[in-house]
């Protein structure tokens, strides 16, 4: 087995086989870069751009990711052969001490930011479980799933400004809510808020020009790779305003999503069959290439000093439709993407109880209580409670970890 | 009456005293640049910024408005009125003969271009009379207007990439639709092609960050400026897709906006009283300001190799709820909203047929036809038809126009 010339730690999520991408700083130097994470370390690609072929180092001296997601999967895969050549050991990088002492940067010494400048952010519903589930507490279980549910992958425009990265607090919202049917709205803070776990990926390629649309058998050429999502949502809130025209505010509190973006190449060896779809799609949607994951996804709960309590586990293969799916029909209407762009899955819940991916179903709507280590109980989030995402691949001895996403909740803002 | 040293027509959309911003670039300076509409010319600010205090002119040197924009109203007020001053007869700038040939560009030799860019693209659904009109069709006359209507500006995001300018065609999409309930949808080009009479302005100012509040009353000092805009919408699509996440693809195929920026200062002479609100809001939507504008609307339908035909005549002061309102309910939740955020009205519709801002509503879902000059109906748009909204503020001999918005409808391209 290869190894790298950097300490990886056993169980580490970033082994020389994972190699993702992310943005960070350092207090030494607060410009934005480009790092591979390996280990708990971080290679600066800004300071060995030189050993890669001309035409990327551009991209690798850029202050985002944008541009690397720009130029396709053939350079994606020049990138990563090359940044796998320089972390084995006895490689050039290896040989030249002064620079290895400059550019591996200790991963508690960086700063991470956002990865791209994302110019549209879309969220797809596509677990079935989890769609199913919300059904039955809205409309009751003969009506759980809509009508338009299993032909076309459902999803709506999300805010791309309010994505961050992990870390980041999330301060509770104020807004309207309709706590009794049939009387006024009042207006405070909310009083559901929720996370919900979700993956979402990053798109990459040229993109399509407005008019034009991908092909589903082509669209895995335009996915750059995946990263953990909490998209924070307003349960009251969303219930009020989301009739006609879909969630909105509920949802633009914030969204976070983990830093480090994990390549399509790192996940190849986690393929599993798509998930079987009945009735048949439409011919536009059909594509034989596999391309679902077996990621195992984690929730955990710290409440305010107290330890974390394991509330959810769940896996991104339980997702009805794929990326290359979810591509194609954003695009079939002959909507541009472009690189940058964040596209993520939706909540993703499993079979079971324990794999629902929000309070709302965890807690069954707040008709059941969810029990943390100290026992202490929750039915929706309280202000200190912080969401820890974790997800990781393992099969033979390899992890290709996803690192976390996390986010606290910050009590609401008083009303003046 | 003060007057330009550039000529301005009788009748101009342009006089010196609307001023509006855009993007532009020519043949001979295929360079992006700000210009602001005189008459039948543009001023290149890029030429001219030297005349600007320094603070401002890295904005006017910049290819989008993004950065005059984040400046704020009060370098706004000092950029309008040195332009205003450069522009008068006798002014230093027609003093140079020559830089006076450099910098006065006639518009008919200017490509023009998308004004800025945009983060993010949220459409509001704020026309009491569309919103009852949509709702009479679809839920009948008793349920009109949804509970939540009269008590939040209603929105949703939409698609920043698939915005653009005016002159861009509108290719017919392709999609799912549900011909009739209860049978299996079908995929093929839209059959309901709609076009939806809107404005949009423009986020300026600093914005706010994630977390923080935009106050209604301070809410106008984030309005760089407005435009027209076309959402065109394929109603079949949307039907079938829009349960429970609200307009995705059937919104995503396009948007057109006007290219020149109409500054609020120069729409402040036609500012009218806020549209009556009842019940009373809420105290974080509540302001004594007046933020709506007298600007008369109208829409042209104009078929291949045949005349324009006026559809709809409508007025931005029937919208209900405020810009200043938008800004205060988008924010609510601590949503951030940065310069060069593009916010738009929802469908404009008054309260006679033909102030309807809709094909939907003029042909009342397919049940009555709308007559062109030439003979032909339509009930919605046809391959080659082109939709031309125009719009002005005309009082005491002064118009303050706004351009045109439009575009032209292409055949859908076959699936393959």
């Amino acid at each position: 087995m290869a190894v790298s010339f950097v300490h990886v730690p056993a169980g580490s999520d970033f082994p020389l086989e994972n190699l993702p991408y992310g943005v960070f700083s350092t207090k030494a130097n607060p410009r934005k870069r480009l790092g591979v994470a390996i280990g708990d370390n971080v290679l600066d690609l800004s300071g060995v751009a030189s050993f890669y072929p001309p035409e990327v180092q551009d991209a690798l001296n850029a202050e985002s990711l944008n541009k690397l997601m720009s130029l396709g999967y053939t350079a994606w895969n020049v990138v990563r052969t090359k940044t796998r050549e320089l972390l084995l050991k006895n490689s050039v990088l290896e040989q030249n001490a002064a620079l290895v002492q400059s550019v591996i940067v200790p991963q508690k010494e960086c700063e991470m930011h956002l990865p791209a400048e994302i110019g549209d952010y879309t969220d797809f519903y596509s677990s079935i479980h989890h769609a199913t589930n919300v059904g039955i507490m809205f409309r009751g279980k003969e009506n759980a799933l809509m009508p338009n549910w299993r032909h076309i992958p459902v999803g709506y425009h999300g805010r791309a400004s309010s994505v961050v990265v992990s870390g980041t607090p999330i301060r509770r919202p104020l807004g309207q809510t309709l706590p009794v049917d049939g009387q006024p709205p009042v207006f405070g803070p909310c009083r559901l808020l929720d996370f919900e776990l979700e993956m979402a990926f990053f798109i990459g390629g040229p993109g399509n020009q407005l008019g034009e649309r991908i092909p589903v058998e082509e669209a895995w050429k335009n996915v750059f790779g995946f990263t953990l999502m909490n998209d924070w949502s307003a349960r009251d809130i969303q219930k009020w305003e989301y009739v006609p025209l879909g969630p909105f505010t509920a949802k633009n509190l914030g969204t976070t999503i983990s830093p480090w973006v994990i390549p399509v190449a790192a996940l190849e060896p986690f393929l599993v069959d798509n998930y079987p779809q009945e009735p048949e799609v439409f011919p536009y949607l059909k594509h034989q290439k596999p391309f679902n994951f077996d990621i195992n996804l984690e929730v955990y709960l710290k409440a305010e000093n107290s330890s974390e309590t394991k509330i959810c586990k769940s896996n991104y293969k339980y997702l009805y439709w794929t990326a290359m799916q979810q591509i194609a029909h954003h695009t079939v209407t002959g909507c541009n993407v472009r690189p940058g762009d964040l596209m993520a899955s939706g909540t993703i819940s499993g079979e079971t109880e324990d794999s629902y991916g929000s309070m709302l179903e965890l807690s069954w709507r707040g008709a059941k209580t969810i029990n943390l280590n100290d026992g202490a109980t929750r039915k929706f989030l309280q202000d200190g409670d912080e969401i820890i995402i974790r997800g990781y691949c393992e099969s033979n001895g390899v992890r290709i970890g996803f690192g976390e996403c996390a986010g606290k909740v910050l009590p609401a803002t008083p009303f003046q």
